[in-house]
């Protein structure tokens, strides 16, 4: 296995990407391609023990930044890290790519440079949060599609739906319909048709519409949302824990004797935190381009690109992107079959 | 000022109901009409001092459940408690409304007995969540439209910031329109159409787009949404906030040590969850219909209905009802002035 990575992606570029990558390659025993500027790169590598693993740098002369116009700068810029990265999955130098960059980026050359699974008409960009179970919640569509047609939605389901199984080895994911209200007969249009044809899905485990706050209880494992909705959700509960762990902290140490109980508390927050980490998730998957593309948070630190290089090892060990073909082939015969009998 | 309540709403009914109307009169001033099964709603008021207000009963042979679809409910229940309150608004012997009861069956009551003010054609379900700078950030629409046309929402714009105004007594209420990205380019096929419009709006301080983590920083007082994502948007960050208390107080009550800690830090977590309480905020106005119709949470204690009681009481106080139809008027004329000219 060889991963490519986007050294130069993320809040922090080089100086937290390639320590990340490098813990990452020795975690799940891969080879490395660190793409990037190459004088940047091997100013970090210097200082890092390289022992027992296999190493490349690939320069690519540009950047694309996270302020950048997603699919104008990937064609603007040719030689950008992100698009160099997915050329050594497109030519077989490497067997998944990872970028903590700019994710539309990511998802315009990725269409560029790997295009689509046949029979998935647009990718979706999934992300994961912490439940209250302790295990991941998914939520699927991020962005990839702000206005999707009904059958963009199902097509987003069936492939979280395998990811979820290959990647996070659930093996019945149980799969939500975001929606204002449980009862079938809610949501907005678009969710109202969508609804029935989940339900007519063979081989998924939809339970239902699921609202606002069902997300992070532990009973729905993929949350499928188009991707204007699940952008709103997946910031709407960072933002939230982010706000109240802020609120909380004020308040145990504003004075000496809350600071000291605070103190003895240190290791149960730490707890907290680290099952809430979103670097202990790393990375999620780019579904429906034909190659593994792993997208890690912008503010990724090394641990989550240690992480999301395991997501893609695992990812192109286990052959996700031939298993959605797979699934979208067998669902589409099915489909003409029923048309055809 | 007296306020008609439905005391069959909410998740407790009368039990809780009544007392927090009682509360609500006298601290907000107000002479109250207790809606509702007569007899549940004298057994209440037996054990309750009603020294100093003025109280009447009216009874309503009908209750609508939380389960029951909104609109047929309110059809088929001619003489539901929501319904005959309402139309003590309607008759003149109430100034406002109160409803912990099926927000969507307010609505639809509201509607048919109250009517829309001229010049809205849809009317606005607003809510808000305690920010981290210690205010309220109100979240328009929630549900009123799920699919809103782009003039729907300028509309639902205006009204929630007269609310912000008239209610919430703020001087120039920061208004932004939830979106996947802070850039004007941002958004789905409906925000993109909407941002021009909102930019161009007289008399609102427009902010621009706002992303779902932006919600609680205290930047934005009064987030727009179509319904159906401020209705996702709302529940989300209850749902995270509640996860998030949940697994803390799992964490450090785990042993004994931590446990003695804890309880010195009990007046550190009471302040934050009052910082945080959903009743402090107790209700929020059902907007464009024609009178003040306050809408509780489902869950209000008996704080919540007091507190709603102050909403009903400064909306009818401050014409709220009236302030939305000179604000709309005069967007009117303006309009037809410019097309004119």
């Amino acid at each position: 296995m060889r991963v490519a990575i986007d050294a130069m992606g993320g809040d922090f570029g080089p100086s937290v990407v390639v320590p990340g990558a490098i813990a990452g390659a020795k975690a799940h025993d891969s080879d490395l391609i660190l793409v990037g500027d190459e004088a940047a790169i091997n100013a970090v590598l210097q200082g890092l023990d390289l022992t027992g693993i296999n190493v490349k740098v690939v320069h690519a002369s540009q950047t694309i930044e996270m302020s950048d116009h997603p699919a104008q700068a990937v064609r603007r810029k040719q030689d950008n890290s992100i698009s160099v990265a997915l050329r050594c999955v497109k030519d077989g130098s490497a067997d998944a790519m990872v970028s903590a960059g700019n994710s539309g980026a990511v998802m315009a050359a990725a269409l560029m440079v790997l295009g689509r699974i046949d029979g998935i008409d647009r990718p979706a960009i999934t992300g994961a949060v912490p439940n209250a179970h302790g295990g991941l919640t998914t939520i699927v569509d991020l962005g990839a599609v702000t206005d999707p047609k009904p059958l963009n939605m199902v097509q987003q389901t069936m492939m979280a739906d395998v990811y979820a199984r290959t990647i996070l080895g659930l093996q019945k994911p149980r799969i939500g319909l975001m929606a204002n209200g449980e009862e079938e007969s809610k949501g907005n249009a678009l969710v109202q048709k969508v609804h029935p044809m989940l339900k007519e899905l063979e081989g998924i485990n939809f339970i239902g519409n699921v609202e606002g706050r069902d997300v992070l209880t532990g009973e729905v494992d993929v949350v499928v949302a188009d991707g204007f909705t699940g952008n709103v959700l997946l910031k709407a509960i960072e933002g939230t824990a982010r706000m109240l762990l802020s609120v909380i902290k004020q308040e145990i140490t504003s004075s000496t004797t809350r600071k000291l109980a605070a103190a003895v508390l240190k290791p149960a927050f730490k707890e907290v935190q680290r099952k809430l980490d979103p670097n202990s998730i790393g990375g999620a998957p780019l579904l429906g381009v034909d190659g593994a593309v792993i997208i890690a948070h912008g503010s990724s630190n090394a641990d989550a690109i240690n992480n999301a290089v395991g997501v893609g090892v695992t990812a192109a060990r286990k052959d996700m992107r031939g298993a959605i073909a797979t699934r979208v082939a067998s669902t589409r015969s099915a489909a003409s079959e029923e048309a055809a009998g």
